[in-house]
């Protein structure tokens, strides 16, 4: 997977995906540079190109000079863990797969699950979205959902699944650990998630209106859970 | 401007924005339609045209056989009203203002305040990500948006302005009348408009991350001022 910019660079290097190779504008080598130092340390490998080879290789000309080839690896299902965790059911836009990594680790969650099938993956897109959190936080690739709502369940897990008939998130203590459930963008929750949860959750509105972008919802719902788990202010 | 599926359509004509023409999928003619019969009571010109030529006019086959062409107001400074209002200090994405107009009007917000320069307007994109809410929440452009939040703040705001520097949201009361002013995707408040705000807030994060999407700390922030507002849950 090709990603780029100085930012998710740093990112990378934190996170567990080995490196193919970095990419580096040429000029990077006649100063002094601790990107270089560091890349060094790591031994990570890394060469010099000119700019055009790097808007060739990402597609993208404002890239910083930094273009990095890595091997994205899902992490496996026993990984799954923390007192928080978000489970996607079928989001199919990559920019609301970036933008819910983000804030779910923001907000102090240990994982994302996706399905396997009918759901999008982790795309140089959603990375770039995510601000490259899309790296530093597993995010876990199962077959079937319903079953590891199940798992997560038996392991103690309260599963609270977002749902405009569900109760409003400021009824709710969330204790913890607990796990979110997302639903499609234009469907919401599939029937049989649905009825795996525990619970529906619901953020109420205050004025005549269905519902929220996804991204939205999730950050509403997830530092309330954070709020709440964290006994933070009032 | 050219805007399309039914939903928008519905906001239309909630919405103060003179419509130009409707134009509908042939096939809606030959059948019972409510939605004709709304468009008669209202007054409201349309037409029938082939799925060709909605296609043609809105640039997407997927219109569910309405595109609207109307002429978009936007408000005069003077009808910014209610307790909650959300001003966009240099927002660039259409996405992002389609989404937090979308989350402010669910928040019970008032009116958006937007810049006149450098500053993305309501344009078709950002109204649909929208789902057809910014035609229905008052959009005010303004030459100087420092000037207008010391407008706000002689009519008795609190205007705050999001940054990560600030003080935690959950440590704050949120007496109405209150303004929320966000920043640039990449810059965030300017120089001037963060000296202008009465006070700074952030939203807490809970791993070591710079920052949110826009959007999604709009909905974290105005639905934390609407809980302590409106005095809704604990």
């Amino acid at each position: 997977m090709i990603v780029y910019g100085r930012n998710v660079l740093e990112e990378v290097l934190k996170s567990h995906h080995p490196v193919k190779m970095v990419y580096l504008r040429k000029d990077e080598k006649d100063r002094p540079s601790q990107l270089i130092e560091k890349l060094k340390k790591l031994n990570c490998p890394f060469t010099f190109v000119p700019d055009k080879k790097l808007a060739e290789l990402c597609g993208e000309a404002k890239n910083q000079g930094v273009v990095v080839d890595l091997e994205f690896r899902y992490a496996d299902e026993s990984e799954i863990k923390g007192d928080l965790v978000v489970l996607l059911d079928h989001i199919n836009d990559p920019h609301n797969l970036g933008a819910i990594a983000r804030t779910a680790l923001a907000a102090g969650a240990g994982a994302i699950v996706i399905p396997k099938d009918r759901s999008v993956g982790v795309t140089p897109s959603a990375v770039k979205v995510s601000a490259g959190t899309l790296l530093r936080i597993p995010v876990v690739k199962v077959t079937n959902l319903p079953r590891t709502i199940d798992d997560l369940k038996e392991r103690g897990y309260w599963v609270y699944g977002a749902d405009m008939e569900g109760t409003s998130i400021y009824e709710e203590d969330f204790r913890p650990p607990v796990a979110l459930v997302l639903g499609n963008e234009g469907e919401g929750l599939s029937r049989l998630v649905k009825q795996k949860c525990d619970q529906l959750i619901a953020v109420p509105m205050y004025a005549d209106i269905d519902s929220l972008n996804v991204s939205v919802s999730a950050g509403i719902i997830l530092f309330e859970m954070a709020r709440k788990m964290r006994k933070v202010g009032r």
